[in-house]
């Protein structure tokens, strides 16, 4: 039988990859479509590690799809263009993030929120809904849009992981007062001092969470676990914020009575589109704001999963590519 | 032993209390301060019955004194004015909501916020908190506030009760497309030809629901009762709002997927300021909205919660305070 077009045009490519819900990864060899005149081909040099990579490798949410080889925080250097492409050039910097595709004509494409496309193409293959960048996208776009970013007002962060280390950069860039949120007391040095924030708050401690209540204007919840809402939602104000960015796999128990009395609001947000990330990476180079990493070889891949799901990371793992995975 | 200044300065008073969470109202005489140089006095002529009115009747919330004297949706004539009072006349017709005091020196109060001033005074003698009016400030108020006012956008209503058929017809006069959403099928005729909703949806029709997927931008929810919020946060587009003003006594199961993949918020409102009270009074003029109402007699009350408990009522019950409450 003949071979379909799209068989005909395939490049061999190799990767490392999960073949069942143990999420253990091995090297792999596949092969994906040949670039066209509309793509961009890199060198990936790098590529971060997120919590939605893990509960992709081991169907936490239960639609994977396997082999899956994960990956969707790239960085990289163009190596050729196709002739339709007109903003980028062979040598240039750049980033892939969760998403390489959308259909361009929707409402949501229309408005620049490509990441909310109902067809959306993500960058691997599987669904994969948190995907977090490297860069901050996913606690930048959220704070604009609900209107978290007024100087002088008081921002709580809590989960104190990738995306609630870069979520307390990028409040004090704001210039927000910023208190970091953690059931890790020993985190607080490191919060204040390295990471600059203005205070920290044990949230297990029941007598320091209940001499904040009410104190706080905006909160950004990145924790992916499931965990109670009421106590956060005390910390807030009157008309107090309060934005979740992590993916629990179980609903949350919603308490409704200050929802109502305070007029305060929960809301969701899902990475961004490709013009507010330019403008967020925009702002972070302005500001001086990068996440802090950990580097790793391919080899170490597996024990640093194993790490994650502990939170044992300060606070991104991130994959030396280019020196470390080669067939 | 000698009075109080508070127990020499009393005037007598009478009205219908509960004494216990049976909630049965009957007569009861008690007595009140005199009223002051602040002070309007005024006829009751009318009141109209909220739900929440029976939740603190029987105790629902936890939080009621006995004996009880209910009653925060207050329409009459001015008889008295205090002589620092600048703003009512003898003879004016004026309504009396949920709240009766603040500090008028918090944050809250300073931006006309009073109803979520924390030294607030109630109506009644118990902490009320969904106190809800009869001419929609509860439903008014969030649509301003959460931007859900834009001609022309899907507003879906859930729940045709006292709140839910004033915002189906203040979101009329904002030039909303309106879809009442029920569970009670035979409302279906009213909803569109008295009220004037544009469709209506029936809540446990699964096809129905179905068909109607990703199709509002916009969510009142004024269902009192613990009931799940995934039906109704999968009727809305991406960037949908859902407002939820009814007060059910347990929490309610929140689904963070829908919340974060389509950038949907879910906020609360609790009634509204003064000011915001006389916008929308004036709004309802303009517009010539009105609530639909069923007058009884006060001694018929005790039927009417019966009857409130079971919904079975259209859709506010009005007691005629001056032909049948007197001594």
């Amino acid at each position: 039988m003949a071979k379909s077009a799209e068989e005909e045009n395939q490049q061999k490519a190799f990767g490392w990859a999960a073949t069942d819900n143990s999420g253990i990864l091995s090297p792999f060899n596949f092969s994906r479509r040949e670039n066209g005149d509309d793509d961009v081909t890199l060198k990936i040099l790098y590529c971060g590690v997120c919590h939605s990579d893990l509960h992709t490798l081991r169907n936490d949410w239960g639609f994977s799809f396997y082999p899956v080889v994960p990956g969707h925080e790239i960085s990289g250097v163009v190596t050729e263009v196709g002739k339709n492409v007109t903003k980028f050039n062979i040598g240039d910097r750049v980033g892939v993030g969760v998403l390489v595709g959308s259909c361009k004509t929707c409402e949501c494409c229309e408005q620049d929120l490509e990441n909310y496309c109902p067809r959306i193409i993500f960058t691997y293959n599987s669904y994969n809904p948190d995907g977090t960048k490297n860069y901050g996208i996913t606690v930048y776009s959220p704070m604009k849009y609900y209107g978290m970013t007024e100087a002088g007002k008081h921002l709580g962060v809590s989960g104190l992981g990738g995306l609630g280390h870069v979520a307390v950069k990028i409040g004090k860039a704001f210039g927000l007062k910023v208190t970091a949120i953690s059931s890790s007391p020993q985190k607080e040095s490191e919060a204040i001092n390295r990471l600059g924030a203005d205070s920290f708050l044990v949230s297990n401690d029941p007598e320091k969470m209940k001499s904040a209540i009410g104190t706080m204007d905006y909160i950004i919840d990145t924790v992916s676990a499931v965990h109670p809402l009421l106590p956060l939602l005390s910390l807030l104000k009157v008309n107090g914020k309060l934005v979740t960015v992590g993916l629990p796999n179980k609903p949350l128990e919603l308490p409704v009575f200050p929802l109502v009395m305070g007029r305060k609001l929960i809301g969701g947000s899902d990475v961004g589109g490709m013009k507010e990330t330019q403008e967020m990476l925009d702002f972070c180079a302005k500001h001086n704001i990068t996440a802090d990493i950990e580097l790793i070889r391919i080899e170490e891949i597996n024990t640093a999963m194993e790490r994650l799901a502990k939170s044992d990371v300060r606070y991104r793992f991130v994959i030396d590519v280019a020196n470390s995975l080669s067939q």
